[in-house]
């Protein structure tokens, strides 16, 4: 497989994060977002939204959107599972996926801010614009996950494969953490767990030396 | 079962499309978005999030979130299928609910708009800021949904169940949808579909008389 990635991309890094929890290889190929390389000929021909991640199959189809990329690998490759058996408890860690997939992260993707900035706000109010919409979700997921382990289980599954890179952009835009007990349980085993560490943006071919 | 639904609400409309289509019943337990019930105590107890849709299931427990809602139905209900059979296909199926579900309908659903309207922004800027995400979604949805039938068969999808409500917030915001041939025959063939007639928002228990 290969993976259309670019390392500080948090949907990029989810995607990243499933992989290594499954033990699946792939090669990375990296889109410059700064650069504007998501916008060149090349990768606009192959997925027209122009957004990374984009993973290529063994089979050569080239698949677009995290959250269709990572369902794909739970039905192919299902060992080890990112989602329990009964469809309730499914549709829970969906649920919280969802909430960070659909109502946080897409608030402060980079093409938002910038718009916001064409607007004429300042660092201050994207700032705070920023932290509205992560604390709203956050504070939503404190309360839906449970009160061991990872979001739901021993064990990390998808629900984790979402949090965890938003934490990630949470801190890196400063928001304060402090009010989410359960959240800093679950960032705290992420942070000892392997698959998490070499899925993490730090550490990626195109991760900038400095 | 019971859904907690808005009848103008995106996500709820999808909500009760997959039930159509699947030809569920359930109650319909409106929560009045423009009352602010959904920040009511009483609400907010069931699903701490302040959203809806949400879906109680025949057993009791409360799903939220639509993306993980209609999994959930797909999995329970598997006939008739919104999935294609293939991993591959139901990777590009879901990319492009994705498309809608996390790059389009979150950046101009009513808390995001309310946002804007608070950092001084005038109904054009919120008219402009709506048509932006939209116009680039519905690009790449044109290019990424098949050349005849519903989005990618003779039968709706997944994919027709996040479009078909993406036009009617288009529509209601006066976005320009000419430009998308593929679309409107998606469009077309949906409006004389009896499921998608009676999710609709004009005939919902908590339409408005007028």
């Amino acid at each position: 497989m290969e993976l259309f990635t670019y390392y500080r991309s948090t949907s990029s890094y989810r995607v990243r994060i499933a992989l290594a929890l499954k033990g699946l290889d792939y090669q990375a190929l990296p889109v410059n977002l700064l650069k504007g390389e998501q916008r060149g000929a090349h990768y606009l021909a192959l997925n027209p939204q122009g957004r990374v991640p984009a993973l290529r199959t063994d089979g050569g189809e080239l698949l677009v959107q995290s959250p269709a990329i990572i369902e794909y690998l739970e039905e192919v490759y299902p060992q080890p599972a990112l989602l329990p058996a009964s469809a309730e408890s499914r549709a829970k860690v969906r649920g919280v996926a969802a909430i960070i997939g659909c109502d946080v992260h897409p608030l402060h993707n980079v093409s938002v801010l910038n718009q916001l900035r064409q607007l004429g706000h300042d660092d201050t109010q994207v700032n705070q614009w920023i932290a509205h919409w992560i604390g709203q979700g956050l504070a939503a997921v404190e309360q839906l996950i449970g009160d061991r382990g990872f979001c739901f289980a021993d064990e990390p599954g998808l629900a984790d494969v979402y949090l965890i890179p938003q934490l990630y952009a949470a801190e890196r835009f400063n928001v304060d953490l402090s009010g989410y007990p359960r959240i800093a349980r679950v960032a705290a085993l992420a942070q000892a767990h392997p698959a998490f560490a070499k899925a993490h943006p730090s550490c990626q071919p195109d991760t900038p030396a400095q």
